[in-house]
């Protein structure tokens, strides 16, 4: 196993310290805890709290949009693992200024089960929450059941529109909405071409041929649609771009954001040759692409492969997505 | 070969496509020519121009950097090789407008012979160039032959010095200083896990044991300094930087930005345990850290490995550094 780390059972605390020494000028630790980072930009009183969690071995997911504009604070799990609740809880408690707290966090079981239990706590204190969550991974769920999809990299758009809306100082029901309609608009395909090692396992988390990848894999290594022996990146795209038309349909006019994410082991070279294919499909449709993000959003540590989000947009989305935005992760400087 | 390209000999034009697809609101290709990227980001009349160039590969190393306080033009080679010299003139004639130009590049044969040529074509056109290689590679060369070292992700600090001091509206000689102050203030050094794969060679470039990293190696695979059993984040830390401070000696009250570099195959969270062990070494010693940089700045495809810079400020240093820039791959909101 070769990885740039000291004992495996330190692989995240050690990750979060460098995180803080690098950008404690921007977050910091809640009251010293290593698995819960919370904002340490100026925040508007009153505001609605957006807060989120999720396992490790993601970033920037899920911490890294943790600042202004976006989310409020995060609680960090072990490795594909999601964070016990009390550091939920913690999170949610320390973001909540009397206005309530939006949970906004992918779907899967022990988040879901976790952040039902920390919301059952802080509603006790009072504090009012509301839970969305992004499911926009097509590959994971037919359309007719599309609530049991998992969240994969399409997250980031709604974080960036509840975060600006909340900025807005919307109500947590409107901020909810608006992470509802972001979650309802996006879709997210992805493949991938090699597996990743979790530290504490110390082993691939699947095989996978040399020449072969597989379509639809999840960002844990969850069973995807096919597997296909490696073809072009135009064919890849095409195929990718099939399975997320199929489900969202666009039309002439029609706007969209495009996010080509990396996993983590695939240059940004190979990001750029995926959008082109995905750029000219669109454009042959007569869709436009505003704020096109191509880069590493949401990793599986050394995976190689990638996914294509489409973010279809309306009015409020667009001028929520282009809202300036900061964290040490992410930036928009609102073009 | 699992790399998501379509032929080999179309990887670098399709992905200068897909750049443009992506972000053609904010650079553009000079009349055309995939092989000479500009800046389309509104410019100051009577500025200084700055134009840089490389292989292909690297992203977002060279031509990431184009774009507002940072560089104005980049030429593109092949991967891993110098453009030509007539795409390096064309570049520097794109942005001259009457100050002169700046060719601030790294410290490579073909990319120096070409430049060379280059500006003697542009000279015969009345156009003034200064030149300033970057040699930060402290493993490429010993300090009493400095000049020969390679120039790799500490390039990133020569841009945003002398991008930020061209703004200024500072004269052509007075932003060369800047860089060349900038250069002899950098130091890099780095450590390769695997090769990565040339796509019109389809084989790695060199060979490295599974259970070995090369420190030192460049990032095109040039030769290192010692092949080592693989070791903790900690201890490779700690090697990096006693052979970054004995070229570049710190003392208490010293002010440094410190960049970690990821190759391209290594997860950020291996970065941040990096980041953290650098952070604290400085700290033992007194030194202050200023707007640290860790993700990727400059890579080799695929190859897993990173590098660590420093760069020490002084008053006129920090200044710059800080100063706003924006370009499609980098964007500093002036904290």
């Amino acid at each position: 196993m070769k990885k740039v780390i000291n004992q495996p059972a330190d692989f995240v605390d050690e990750t979060m310290e460098g995180i803080v020494a690098a950008y404690g000028d921007r977050v910091h630790f809640l009251d010293g805890d290593r698995r819960v980072l919370v904002s340490g930009y100026p925040s508007k009183k009153g505001k609605v709290g957006i807060v989120t969690a999720g396992g490790s071995g993601h970033l920037p997911l899920f911490l890294g949009y943790v600042g202004a504009g976006m989310v409020d604070a995060c609680a960090v799990g072990n490795v594909f693992a999601s964070p016990a609740y009390t550091k939920m809880a913690s999170a949610i408690r320390a973001v909540d200024s009397g206005a309530g707290v939006l949970c906004l966090y992918g779907n899967y079981g022990g988040d879901k089960m976790n952040f039902q239990q920390a919301i059952e706590d802080c509603e006790f204190d009072d504090i009012r929450c509301r839970s969305v969550l992004a499911c926009d991974d097509v590959a994971s769920s037919p359309r007719e059941t599309a609530e049991k999809r998992r969240g994969v990299a399409g997250i980031l758009y709604a974080y960036k529109c509840a975060g600006a809306a909340a900025d807005q100082m919307r109500s947590l029901d409107e901020v909810a909405a608006v992470a509802e309609k972001a979650v309802a608009n996006t879709r997210t395909m992805g493949v991938a071409l090699t597996p990743c090692i979790v530290p504490e396992a110390g082993r691939p988390t699947f095989a996978i041929a040399d020449d072969e990848i597989e379509i639809g894999m999840g960002i844990h290594g969850e069973k995807g649609i096919t597997v296909e022996k490696m073809m072009t990146a135009d064919r890849i795209s095409e195929i990718l771009m099939e399975k997320l038309l199929a489900d969202l349909p666009l039309k002439a006019g029609d706007e969209v954001s495009v996010l080509v994410n990396g996993l983590g082991g695939t240059p940004a070279e190979e990001l750029f040759i995926v959008y082109r294919r995905v750029a000219q499909i669109l454009g042959e449709r007569g869709v436009r692409i505003f704020m096109p993000h191509v880069g590493e959003f949401a990793t599986s540590m050394e995976m190689a492969g990638l996914s294509v989000t489409l973010f279809k947009l309306d009015g409020e989305l667009k001028e929520l997505l282009r809202a300036p935005a900061s964290t040490p992760f992410y930036t928009n400087a609102n073009k």
